[in-house]
């Protein structure tokens, strides 16, 4: 059953090493450029940002994680109160089992009951779209977002291997909701050429959601009992801060980034590398079994590393950010120049 | 005696580490770009392959192991029963014992006994050319297999060492045999010149048999009672990689990217990297002593494992995965750079 | 109290390993050209610098260390008998506490008591520049160091975050106060285009201070309960060599290079990389807690190796030095190369 | 005494790691290509070479080592029992000390004595140049090396450290000796530039004896009671490598290439990149401990492997693998990019 998949998703990625091994995200590889003139007072330096309309406190959103089982009601509901408390963006995960199974909606709408105003991501699997009207309907939210994960269903035993047409019933759904729609990759990265595709289809946002954190074939391993496949793949994809670049070189819509970010430090670099928010998941989730305490401890602590990373290169808002100085060294060079995407213009910006 | 160094040969590959080591293929230097838009049904995945008119089942050839010994005999039947099973293509070890000793025919002619219908390979060494005919003679095969292999001449006591005129032997040999002849490495790899050398003389087909898998410097070692001259070159040689990219750059004849190929994920980069088909023999002969239904097992893996690196790259079919885009990072990049081959174009095709 | 402040600055950087982790200075990157022609006799190799006229052994200065404390009277006169003997600037800490608390003068002024004729460089840092004319006055100095530190204000609890305005203040105290103004970071590096902000502000002297030696997040992260955001941030900032190189080649005032230079090897290449100078504190400090004979012994140790370099590249002054040939390899090549620094031009000089 | 430095040196060299720690020769960074079709006769490979008129078999030079105490006789007479029989150019140590005292000639003359026939080279420091006519009186020499040591002279405390007008007075010994003179270094390399002004003078020969093998820094360490200068340059210099295209790109006359050559797999790629013959100190010295037995033993050894090498480049002369195919990676590119050498061209040569 989907429900007890959900749970046994959980509890792997709270208790084992579910990350990439060897690949990383890249941002090891971006340095900031420090200025020793801030010209800035840092007390004044605004994180805020505006979503369809919302404003919300940090850029930061907090990805899809769960629902659809019993125990995803209490951390969805942790999650909601720490997000409508620290005001940030919060995601659901993949709605398709309270769909097919009406029992199961509470575990998803218990966030907007504890998180009236913020911003809410209901969510949906590319091999569901056509669930997409019925899980805008189902939830208060504010945008639909739509994930794709070949990768995970590659590996997994039950995967849903026929993704011939994505992009047309993407198109589709975009018109037929009346919110906003979210695609999303789940921890593989997204193409500049495939963030073009999902472009010209309409979409209002993109989250790159790159390799380097959560891998979802070291999930699946862990479920199965051939381990070989799983262990093959552990380190497929994008990684994140490459997707970052092609993504945001190649659309004008705006863009998460996400796939590994773990600090207010990694997010300054994502931002200055082209997003306009960046995402989070298997850490907050991690806090979410204790209690949205620790949830909003964690924001807090997330919120202010980046105001010091953004003061140091004399940043004053999120707009400012993206125009920060940095360097692009290593392996993450080496991809984005083979791609074409020009490294130098991100080392010769004003500061 | 040949047919006790066969036996050697067999046992030393099968108790020792006789690989690669501080040289590696350059496959981890190659990363396939994900698209998270497939666009494709896996299960409709065509990885079948057409060689010489026969329809095989998968990229992947067997390539030369044994042969001239008689156990040998029970290797090459286990290997042709499961070639036949699986559709894929099988290569023999040098048919030289033989062709001196008439005993030894059926340590060969018995792969064509179970496989009757596969992709048949023979084979002879170059020192050995002027056997060519004969070795045709003895075996129903499909392709006559020619092996250079300098590295291992100049480390092993019995060796060859005048490689004059071999250029012009293989050519003769390919006018006067009436099957297709494929000249191939046995791990230290082939450059462009010498694969336009080839072409020149009408061979039909390469194997590129690089290094970064099997040392022969390295089995001749185990052999030796004085190591120092093979301990000195085990790691010589063109990396699997880098020789794929040189020959399929330099020729119009069809190559096969062997050498340190382990998973249908390194074929997959092999195959992106301009190979037509892949090869292996360390790991398959390894399975070979267990029985044909390891190498049954080990061929579905290769392949599921080809299929999800197919999908996850969007590519339908072999000729798409040759068109996917690719990252050539590291030693691999700076090889090809000085050579002259340009690595952008595979950074920039269409996903 | 700033006092107490001061003395655990002092315990911490004598005790506990305070440098940069995974970034480094960036000197080892960097390789002077052997000349095994160097036509110089070594005995006359000439290291005396003259700084706004006065004449000093060495291009080496102790830079900021400390003051404001009863203990540091001592370290003070130490550093002082010491640079008066070897006849070397140097800088003392912020005369902030003493500008606050009369009692504390002392602790500054027996710098100038025991070294009467060298170089004296007073301190104060940019959130005190209000205070400049009170440190001038306070202290017979030949130059007055402003210092810049956003990190660690950002890291230390009592920290000072509102760094507007700060240009126009540097500018401000320039006219003001009748001594050179040299301004400093102390240990993240400033960028080539804060030192033209600088220059255009008329400051005579900039000190580099850059990142890979003693790191003020480290420093602060042992004096913080909570480790986290000086952990975050410990490698933050702009390499040594980097930073020498952008300064150089973005103003026409003199330069000291500093932060993590540990050797005259090291300020070799410093120097030959377009600095005046170099500094040093972490080391200096080191030896003051043993003496001053300590101190001369490692200042002569110094100069030696300063010119054992010289010798070794055909240098027989400053000047010369400044002309060798040097290799840039490595990251540090990676980031100067982006950021549109020549690096060819350094290897492709006389020797 | 010089006769027990000398000694000392000897025994030094034997007993303790004297090598390089951190920097290498760069040969690890070169790749010879493979041919697989080498269509050359391994038997019919000649390494001989032509030296000032001299027939030699092979193209490796025994580098001068010692003399100049009674025990270096016996070190003396078995490197040229070893080199007579395998006919290499011998050279001996510093003829400095038997010109002070005569007594000590036997310690050098004894080589002539056992190696009547082949090619021996006198040697005397650049210091001591005006001994030059007396070191080539003394000995029956076919040629005169004169060595370069600034680095070795920094460190050991009776170091001569007025290197100026050596040039000149090389000019000078040029025109007064009648044996043809060769100049070297001892371990830290030749520069480009540096090998200009010495063929200006109208040497004969170079030998740029690089960084990566023995370390004179290192031995005067083992020698000092204070280590810490030695050790701070024991890793000085131009890496063999570097130092072999930069000397054989700037001048036309030819150069021997020694500085940690091993084995005769490196020799060959110092041939190919540039090198005429190839020198070796340390290894031969510690055989000569043995005795001449062990000397000829390594001598083989490294012929043959030499050999091997040439074999699967396909070259079957000198001439032919000085224009073999070769990759230049890593440090070893980067050095030679920056300093302006092409490194493309050796990559692009006919195989
Ligand atoms: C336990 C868990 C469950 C997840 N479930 C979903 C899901 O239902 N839908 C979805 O789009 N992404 C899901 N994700 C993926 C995340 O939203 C995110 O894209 C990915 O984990 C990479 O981010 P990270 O490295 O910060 O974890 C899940 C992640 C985790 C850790
Ligand atoms: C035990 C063994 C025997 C082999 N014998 C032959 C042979 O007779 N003829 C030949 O062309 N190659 C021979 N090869 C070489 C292989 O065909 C192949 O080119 C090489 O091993 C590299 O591939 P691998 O890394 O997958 O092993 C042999 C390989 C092995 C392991
Ligand atoms: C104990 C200590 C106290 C310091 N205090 C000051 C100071 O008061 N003012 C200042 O400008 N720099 C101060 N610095 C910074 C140094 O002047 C220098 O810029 C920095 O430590 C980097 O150099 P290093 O790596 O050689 O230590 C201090 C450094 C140390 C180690
Ligand atoms: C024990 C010993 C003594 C040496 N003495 C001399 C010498 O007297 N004159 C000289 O030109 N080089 C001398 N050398 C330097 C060598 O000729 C050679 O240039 C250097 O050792 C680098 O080569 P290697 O790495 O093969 O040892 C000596 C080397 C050794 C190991």
């Amino acid at each position: 059953m989907i429900s007890d998949r959900k749970l046994e998703h959980l509890l792997i990625c709270k208790h084992f090493d579910v990350q990439y091994k060897n690949k990383k995200t890249g941002l090891k590889d971006i340095e900031l450029v420090h200025k020793a003139l801030p010209e800035i007072d840092k007390e004044k330096i605004d994180i805020s940002t505006s979503i369809f309309g919302k404003k919300l406190n940090s850029p930061l959103f907090i990805t899809a994680i769960t629902g659809g089982h019993p125990s995803a009601t209490t951390i969805n509901r942790e999650l909601a109160i720490a997000a409508e408390s620290e005001k940030i963006a919060l995601g659901l995960g993949s709605q398709r089992a309270a769909v097919e199974n009406k029992d199961l909606i509470e575990s998803y709408s218990v966030a907007r009951e504890y998180a009236p105003s913020t911003l809410l991501v209901g969510n949906i699997g590319a091999p569901q779209i056509e669930y997409a009207s019925k899980a805008v309907e189902m939830l208060d939210g504010d945008i639909l977002a739509v994930h794709l994960n070949p990768l995970q269903e590659s590996i997994q035993p039950e995967g849903d291997l026929d993704a011939s047409g994505y992009v047309e019933s993407i198109g589709r759904i975009v018109d037929e909701v009346d919110i906003p729609v979210l695609i999303k990759e789940t921890g593989t990265g997204i193409s500049g050429s495939d963030a073009k595709l999902l472009e010209e289809q309409n979409v209002s946002y993109i989250d790159v959601a790159g390799a380097g954190g959560t891998s979802w074939a070291a999930v699946e391993t862990y479920r199965s009992e051939d381990k070989y496949l799983g262990e093959l793949f552990w380190d497929w994809g994008i990684p994140t801060a490459v997707s970052t670049v092609e993504v945001s070189n190649s659309v004008d819509i705006p863009i998460i980034s996400s796939g590994g970010i773990r600090t207010g430090l990694d997010a300054a670099k994502a931002i200055a590398l082209g997003a306009d928010s960046v995402g989070m998941a298997l850490p907050i989730m991690k806090k979410a079994f204790i209690g949205h305490g620790e949830i909003i401890k964690f924001i807090k602590l997330f919120n202010e590393s980046l105001k010091i990373a953004m003061f140091l290169v004399g940043a004053s808002n999120i707009e400012e950010l993206k125009n920060s100085s940095l360097i692009i060294k290593g392996e993450t060079k080496e991809w984005l120049d083979l791609r074409g995407f020009n490294t130098e213009k991100y080392a010769r910006r004003r500061n």
